[in-house]
């Protein structure tokens, strides 16, 4: 027995924002200098490695719980049941409800019971929570819905991941132009046949990782010193990456039982185009394979980096038939892989 | 195969808040103007509705996170485990780290992550998340690691609950005074023997109940009008509770296969005296009960509400023998029962 997706859905705000939107930004470092390049040549130099070309925000009126809601129906819609007979609401995201030119985060109720209160579903039983993992928080929200359905207490599960990273961005800091806004979602139920998910790996590296993606100061010194920002160590980052993405995507085939030639598809959160390839070349040499041709779908260079909403957004994509070169059929194996904040790493090795 | 409870810990923060750090407040109501009856006043009615007399504030340089730790560390030693054992670190909150003097919540990286990171764990696959549940977030966090238990992806817990609502309390608003601080924790591990947990039930009301708690303007209306503080709507839910907890914790008590006099000790969210006393004796009264002398420990008029963090904290203070006329014995048959923010009720029934 195990847990299948019966729906898909996803919310990719229409407002494109293109390179000339940080065109006069004034990009300083963590000392506090002013960047010598153009801001041109940094979102060039930027393109060349994370891919991201132009992102997506949310309207001004939107929250982070509004783009979970429209994902969260579409996958209803797709899977075509009655909301009432969901078992839970699982809202994977990091910063809650921040409103437009406001900074704090509003989580009360949590995200999850607005969505439901939204849906209008009038069950009591179907139980709404919010889970904080870093990026990876929308695979854990699916493990966890996995690890219900398989202790009985859940048959039907709605796992949403949504983020409003334009909200916590530090206009100071080049980054900022990595971070975008979306929401996906999936509903999980439970499986009788040999699809669904076939094996699952979560692990926090804490030790010395804990601060590489963090709450932080403006690099403008003299801006708002009790305001902080999403801040991250890129470098470090990177590096932790490889390292440890693939061996823990390693350690999840490997319980799956199933081959490195038999995988169909890897989706993987869509942080930097660069080093998602590296962790995916890395991940292939570990079992002395070159890394195949389009076995990894990239939309980060249209859509940035959504945090929790970039792997279940992506996957209704393909779902949807919205990939050239891209498409899941029945009995395809597919790898779902995630790192973020934590710093947090998740896999699940999934049957079509 | 259940999961029974194998140490406690709390923290209980040493400074007292008595009724004339009041004094001098400026409470209005929700229309703005100022309450007619003196402070001392307000203040004495509000300890005869909701038992109220002292709180515990953390101290200035404390965050959420930090009495967590305290906590988990003290849960960890009473259960004389080492702490590398441990397969998930589940932190339930609601607002995260927010620093004395600021307004920002900061969840990032997740308040476990820095729990882990506090009590130096090495093993990467300890898991460590935050779930945002509302005051039933402990209870919550219990009944997930109970899960994980069940499917076979965890053998041992730790389930820390820590808030510092002193940290989003609107000055003007007189439930300000039933807010308070402080963190407990306890370690569950796989259970062969009858002992651990029976049975549990969890329930999220959205349709109407959704902002009964909520993030919301001072009363102050020309006051920092973007900055937001935790309101509540007493009296609906008073009646929201009165309404919903005693069937939540009968159908509880029934899964359990227990019967109504087998139970020894209620240990229920410490949030209003009268509130819980009317909550226990309906719960009796659906079993045509009179409600037993001492089967409910209070701590509130000293502690205050402290969320998530009163139900583990009172469980230690009784395990650790701190409250004449209240034991827990081998054998003993307890109910756990909370309501907050969600609106989530959620309970379970455990054997000692």
């Amino acid at each position: 027995m195990t847990s299948k997706i019966i729906g898909v859905g996803n919310y990719i705000p229409p407002e494109t924002i293109t390179n000339l939107f940080f065109d006069k930004h004034n990009f300083i470092n963590k000392s506090g200098e002013s960047l010598k390049e153009s801001n041109a040549i940094i979102a060039s130099k930027l393109k060349e490695i994370t891919g991201i070309e132009e992102r997506r925000y949310a309207s001004n009126d939107q929250v982070t719980s509004d783009l979970g809601l429209i994902a969260a129906q579409a996958a209803i819609d797709d899977a075509g049941i009655d909301p009432e007979t969901l078992d839970y609401i699982i809202f994977a995201h990091n910063f809650g409800d921040v409103r437009f030119g406001t900074i704090q985060s509003d989580t009360v109720p949590s995200l999850a019971s607005r969505v439901k209160h939204l849906l209008k579903i009038k069950n009591n039983f179907c139980v709404a929570y919010d889970v904080l993992f870093g990026c990876p928080g929308w695979i854990e929200g699916v493990i966890q819905a996995n690890a219900f359905i398989k202790a009985g207490i859940a048959k039907r599960c709605l796992v949403i991941g949504a983020e409003t990273l334009s909200r916590v961005v530090d206009i100071h800091d080049r980054d900022s132009m990595i971070y975008a806004d979306g929401a996906g979602a999936s509903i999980l139920e439970i499986s009788d046949d040999d699809s669904g998910i076939q094996s699952h790996v979560s692990a926090s590296f804490t030790l010395n990782e804990k601060d590489y993606l963090y709450f932080g100061k403006s690099y403008k010194n003299d801006c708002c010193p009790d305001t902080k920002y999403i801040k991250m160590e890129g470098r470090k980052i990177y590096e932790f990456a490889l390292s440890n993405v693939p061996d823990a995507m390693k350690k999840c085939l490997n319980d799956s039982g199933y081959e490195i030639d038999q995988l169909n598809k890897i989706i993987i959160h869509q942080a930097n185009e660069k080093m998602d390839e590296a962790i995916v070349k890395r991940f292939y040499q570990l079992y002395d394979r070159p890394m195949p041709e389009h076995i990894m779908p990239m939309v980060i260079c249209k859509l940035g980096n959504s945090s929790v909403a970039t792997i279940p957004s992506l996957l209704t994509m393909i779902l949807n038939d919205e990939l050239a070169l891209h498409e899941i059929n029945k009995g395809d194996i597919v790898m779902f892989a995630s790192v973020g904040a934590g710093m947090n790493v998740n896999a699940f090795v999934y049957k079509f």
